[in-house]
């Protein structure tokens, strides 16, 4: 394998494929990543695989040689990172590589290519279908920060996504709180092939896949991704990037019996203000539970927003807001309040309310279809 | 105690002196700062001291009411930076701080002042100097990083300074490598009191304390700064903040003997590719101890950089040279010598040298007067 290609590319390449790397590798060679030239296409091809999530990128390069080999992904890194913005050629004997660049000439020991896993297949039975970049991209950051971070909790680590002809939703939930984004399926008809009606999509993706789909995606933002998928696994598909993950195994929580159907009160807020003034009082509720007070004034049309950490410190926000219902007192962990907010990007939102005990959501008003609801936190009066 | 200050000016010093306050602080007061609002001359001052360092600032604000009090420095600060950028209103009853700014109200419980240490004081015969804040400057740049950041070092976790009437000499060492720097004393005649020319001043100061130093004289990076010293305390002060600092007991050792006055060999560098050949091969150096290995090669005029991790890489970088006195082959420690090539701003460098076993240096080539120690690691050929 011998081969030439721009520093720049290799190295940006190189830390892409490495978010697939094991941080613990199980076997040495899982610490590699699997590099691929081909003479014909004029490629070269890297692939890094943890056993749950592969990542495997394809990029121009002057190829004289093909062939293969595996190297260590973070040694590679941190040389290729560090080297001139130049032509680097990289050459392999008997699985040790040596990188030529400027003034520099380094030989790394790989091992041999039968070591490295492979990447999963879908069976010939599996669907596959188009999803469009922008409502992924929606969808994604609408819901991704509400899974799990907690792995005991399986399922809930991921998000849920279910696709069915004209719509797409994500759902994520960690017990406390739970997002659901409703995105169009069909924004457009630029999608390369046509839609199997039938091609209806219900999965639990475990949610550090998503954040790399969304990193890879972030880089595409038009068009559509192809997408394969059977009982346990799922592969994103773009032109030169190909991104595989298991599936969550169990079933999802039914979470729209959670959100109730009828609210007693509804509240509208500027909803940078209303963040800003959660960021100050959290502050204080980070001195005690991280609950913070709301309190609904009908007639004065403003929430107020109180902390009270005694003997250190209390604190107490007036905003103005648009109120129907009749007054309210109620408490939320500020933070899961937070995270929800700061999710949404539109303008205003509105805040709809039943009582102290029972889930209040929260939905962005004029722009994607959000509901975040959220468990208030019962407090001695 | 009642002023109105704007928030920007109380965010930015309450952040400036919180750098005094003790981490893990004995005594609950010294997690607060001193509040000192001054009606006749219409200033706040904030004092923060972890009985080593200690940090003072004033700037005007609107005072009513003069007085002062003591309030817990983290809650503070963590308010403060994020109220909206208007005035605050801050009043203090009963050691309990009001603050008010747009929508919130915030109550915070202080201490009272006589439990606050006060600032170390110069007795009346101790000498009072000033120096020039760019000489400074350039000293601590060239230095502080070579002090040790091992607490039990003691003195070596200091700076060296010496003074006389013409120059400002600046040490560190932590015993692996040395760094030297001399400034003039007296580059312009705009000093605003003439230098008494007996006040010699050789003192050891916490590196820590020259850190904050060097912070605060990066805004203002002009004109003199008063100093006022006796045999344990140092207290550099300018129109608007003060900062104090023990000294460091015990004598400093005799620096200048471990600098060889004559070197056989001597190479001139361009200093920005020795540092990135050096950065790259530290990645290497790193699986293996750190050490680098040195050929210069008179013949060729280039020096190679090369590192051996036998089973995972080999590295050589090699660079063009200007070498007099015979071909050599040298190790060090890649981090010490890296530290000191960055703490240089000069293009080229000169690298004198003796033998294998003995000190080389490294000096800037047409700017400031630095001499950076380091020894070399013996290695088995």
């Amino acid at each position: 394998m011998r081969l030439v290609c721009s520093q720049n590319q290799l190295a940006s390449n190189l830390s892409l494929v490495s978010r697939a790397v094991a941080s613990r590798p199980t076997h040495p060679v899982l610490a590699n990543i699997l590099f691929n030239a081909d003479a014909k296409l004029q490629t070269l091809g890297m692939t890094a695989f943890d056993l749950n999530l592969g990542i495997q990128v394809t990029f121009g390069a002057d190829v004289t040689v093909g062939g293969s080999t595996t190297l260590p992904a973070r040694l590679l890194n941190d040389i290729v990172s560090r080297l001139p913005d130049e032509d680097i050629t990289l050459s392999i004997d008997d699985d040790i590589a040596t990188i030529s660049c400027g003034s520099g000439r380094y030989e790394v020991h790989g091992l041999p290519v039968q070591e490295f896993p492979e990447l999963p297949k879908i069976d010939a039975d599996g669907e596959t279908t188009y999803l469009p970049v922008e409502s992924l991209l929606l969808g994604l950051d609408g819901s991704l920060f509400a899974a799990s971070t907690d792995e005991t909790k399986r399922i809930l680590t991921g998000v849920h996504v279910t696709a069915s002809a004209d719509r797409l939703e994500f759902a994520a939930t960690d017990g406390h709180r739970l997002a659901v984004v409703q995105t169009n399926f069909l924004p457009a008809d630029d999608l390369p092939v046509p839609v199997d009606e039938k091609a209806r999509l219900e999965v639990t993706i475990p949610a550090r896949a998503l954040r790399e789909l969304e990193r890879m995606l972030n880089v595409q933002t038009e068009g559509a991704i192809a997408v394969r998928f059977d009982r346990s696994q799922m592969i994103f598909q773009s032109a030169n990037q190909i991104l595989t993950s298991r599936l969550l195994d169990g079933s999802y929580p039914n979470y729209r019996a959670l959100i109730p159907s009828q609210f007693e009160r509804q509240v509208t807020l500027e909803r940078k203000v209303l963040v800003s003034a959660l960021e100050r009082i959290a502050v204080l509720a980070d001195q005690k539970n991280n609950i913070v007070k709301i309190s609904f004034n009908t007639t004065g049309q403003e929430i107020s927003l109180s902390v009270e950490a005694p003997d250190v410190a209390t604190g107490r926000e007036s905003l103005p807001a648009q109120i129907s219902g009749g007054d309210l007192e109620i408490a939320f962990n500020v933070k899961y309040l937070l995270d929800g907010l700061k999710a949404i990007d539109s303008n205003d939102i509105q805040l709809k309310l039943n009582n102290p005990t029972s889930p209040a959501i929260v939905t962005p008003i004029g722009s994607a279809q959000m509901t975040y609801l959220i468990m208030p936190v019962q407090i001695r009066s």
